[in-house]
């Protein structure tokens, strides 16, 4: 059984194989299980791009998607999230995506039997999201090594931030942080370098910029939206002095003219709609990862699964 | 690529060719495109007839449809509907279904490169609606000329009436309209020529009623629902003297003893339940000409592709 | 057409084929209907088991599920249930499943022309789930005769446990209760013995626990949870003076602690997940029986077609 909660479970090997994968999917490799395969979509908090991009996932590799709705489901009347898993692996489900506003709330779920794919667990982990941004960088420069990536905005609330710094740096490439010095983490801090908002955007091949989350905190520090743009934000201006041939990454929904000029969500540089389309390959290829595990072992499983039902 | 925002984009011949498409489909004609195709319904205003009538249609044309939620979608982060939807054209989908509450919300959708059909905009459109009113007609009578349809009801609010009245006027009908006068429009009146309930009732081939729009406003004029039942409703005593071949169409959800008797809702003149027969013909005929274009413009669009992503 | 809206409906020969069939569907055996099957699930109450058990079932027998969300379908307008099942109908749905607060919602339906499967009406019934309960008894115990069935809890509010009593003494089984005493009712009673907890525990061989339904009435008696538990739940001690053989079942969302001890909601005896496993199966077994019928059906039914949809 294959899970996928966060990236630091995956060696670097293993996040290579994903992305090989994912960009043959990309090349119109195509993969289907040799059985009818269900899987549920777990969103308990507002998502439509995470959520979107594993529905076409799932059925581009052919598996049948039961609904699930968090607002009109059992949970309403106080059932536990390992009982609402269980229930799911009971009748029949062969994974499940999670997204939760609970940080970790997978290690109550340890003796579920099928695998479980995060979709996003509070501030803490987004781990196809950091795929797809790797993905994104090696098809844009063909490796991921001895590249510097600025990572810029919101590092405390991120789910991205930690991960990616963690991954690019056993990956071989070099990370610097910048944004308002208060959203800053010493965990994160020493990972990297601190650079100033222009220092990292005239050095840096990839711009890698998080998103406000408004939904998360309501005041931006004490500076207003245009404030914030100016101070620590893409602007037009900006843009001008970064290098060449370097790219500029956004995980969406883009606060427009908060973190980033709305004019440059669509320029050459921005690679905001090919990190779209490159998680439905990321997904396909977790995905595959997961129930081609999950079949294999099912001899073993089948053995053993009128007792573990059961247990 | 082929959208359907509005009837007026329509020519006389394009509405001719979707209505024949559409009775061929009724008639039993399948067609399905080669290649996995996925869709979106984004409903932003309540449905359930004109939902449930495209997911039969895109699932009859062996399209794969991905659940868009507008309730726990990414809007509630603050995301355009711009971006909401160029997300989805983003992980692949390759048409969307929209119904919302702002009238001529397409106006900001005009540099997505797949087609919008509109399911719906606030008091403005809603076409395949429209069509499928024509469609139960030109069943019924064998031609659209030379009829007279009366429009009776809540036209100010009505998304129907006035792309309806001038569809029909094209096409060779005599269109007149009833009902309390301070919901008439100038632009409408000027098409066709007002009547009294009673006039419209006992000249009409067609009697079309209209919803009364309890959502959009709370006072039925100051009239009780009794009140304008009698005043401006069909009731059973209109109906007996109704033409002998004359019909009763209303898009529903009817209201009860309020535009039409309870007991004429199934009646031998309605066609109420067959215009939501055909309003799955009408969308698998606007669906299959929006993604048939769009398969056949799928070259050029492939080696565009990467840059339009892009901008 | 073969709705399924009661248990009482249904004859001992009727039962008995169901479970047959579902027994053969939990042994791999598939099934699917000729043409394209459209059908709909509308729950108007939180369900997270029912709800995605119909789904998994709907999917096996190749079924397309048309998605029916409560919360933004036209009943917000006002629209009637019956208006509202009469419309799928008209779009084409063969069938729908139908959990609704209101009990006996059904009564309202008499002439929609489509079977509907009740997937619980408020206090009423909930005829799959008493089917499954059988069929896991069944299973067990290679027969229903002559076994002793006790129904331990919230009688007053169960949407089981009338039917299963019933059903079970119409198949021979005996049927005892026990709970407290002002949660029962004067026609369950007479139907079966009362037996303080201890005895029902110590006598039976399925130990059928209810679940309390916290959203239908705010106290547990006058008594705390842990107190509930103390006096009328399975606890640890209890579950030790069973007979040998004697199984647990649970309906699901478990209160756990409550009903039952948590550390005994997955031991041996417990087929709780198996109850939700066999759910799946039984409910295969009704739809292909509501739709079976509904196709040898279908010659008459066209002849009439166009007159009954008017009607």
């Amino acid at each position: 059984m294959k899970s996928l909660l966060t990236m630091d479970q995956l060696s670097t090997e293993e996040i290579l194989a994903i992305l090989h994968e994912a960009d043959e999917f990309s090349k119109g490799k195509t993969w289907q299980p040799e059985n009818q395969t269900f899987v549920a979509n777990m969103f308990f908090e507002p998502s439509t791009r995470t959520k979107c991009s594993f529905e076409v996932a799932e059925r581009k590799l052919g598996f049948q998607v039961i609904p699930f709705d968090a607002g009109s489901s059992s949970v309403l009347k106080g059932e536990s999230l390992y009982d609402t898993v269980k229930t799911l692996e009971a009748v029949g489900v062969s994974a499940v995506v999670i997204r939760h506003e609970k940080e970790r709330y997978f290690d109550e779920l340890k003796t579920i039997h099928i695998p479980i794919i995060n979709g996003g667990d509070g501030c803490g982990h987004h781990p196809t999201q950091s795929l797809l941004d790797l993905l994104t960088i090696k098809q844009e420069f063909g490796r991921l090594d001895q590249l510097h990536v600025a990572i810029i905005g919101d590092i405390r609330h991120s789910r991205v931030a930690r991960s990616n710094a963690d991954a690019l740096t056993r990956l071989g490439a070099k990370v610097s942080f910048s944004g308002p010095v208060d959203w800053f983490d010493e965990s994160i801090i020493k990972q990297g370098t601190y650079l100033s908002i222009d220092e990292a955007i005239e050095q840096a091949d990839v711009v890698m910029l998080l998103r406000i989350q408004h939904e998360r905190h309501k005041m931006i520090s004490s500076l207003t939206k245009e404030e914030y743009h100016q101070t620590f934000g893409l602007t037009l201006e900006r843009e001008k002095r970064m290098k060449k041939h370097s790219i500029i990454l956004h995980p969406a929904p883009v606060n427009r003219d908060v973190e980033i000029a709305s004019e440059l969500v669509k320029c050459n540089r921005s690679r905001i709609f090919k990190q779209m389309e490159n998680g439905v390959f990321i997904r396909m290829s977790v995905l595959k990862r997961a129930i081609q595990q999950q079949n294999e072992g099912e001899k073993i499983y089948e053995t053993h699964y009128k007792k573990r039902i059961a247990n």
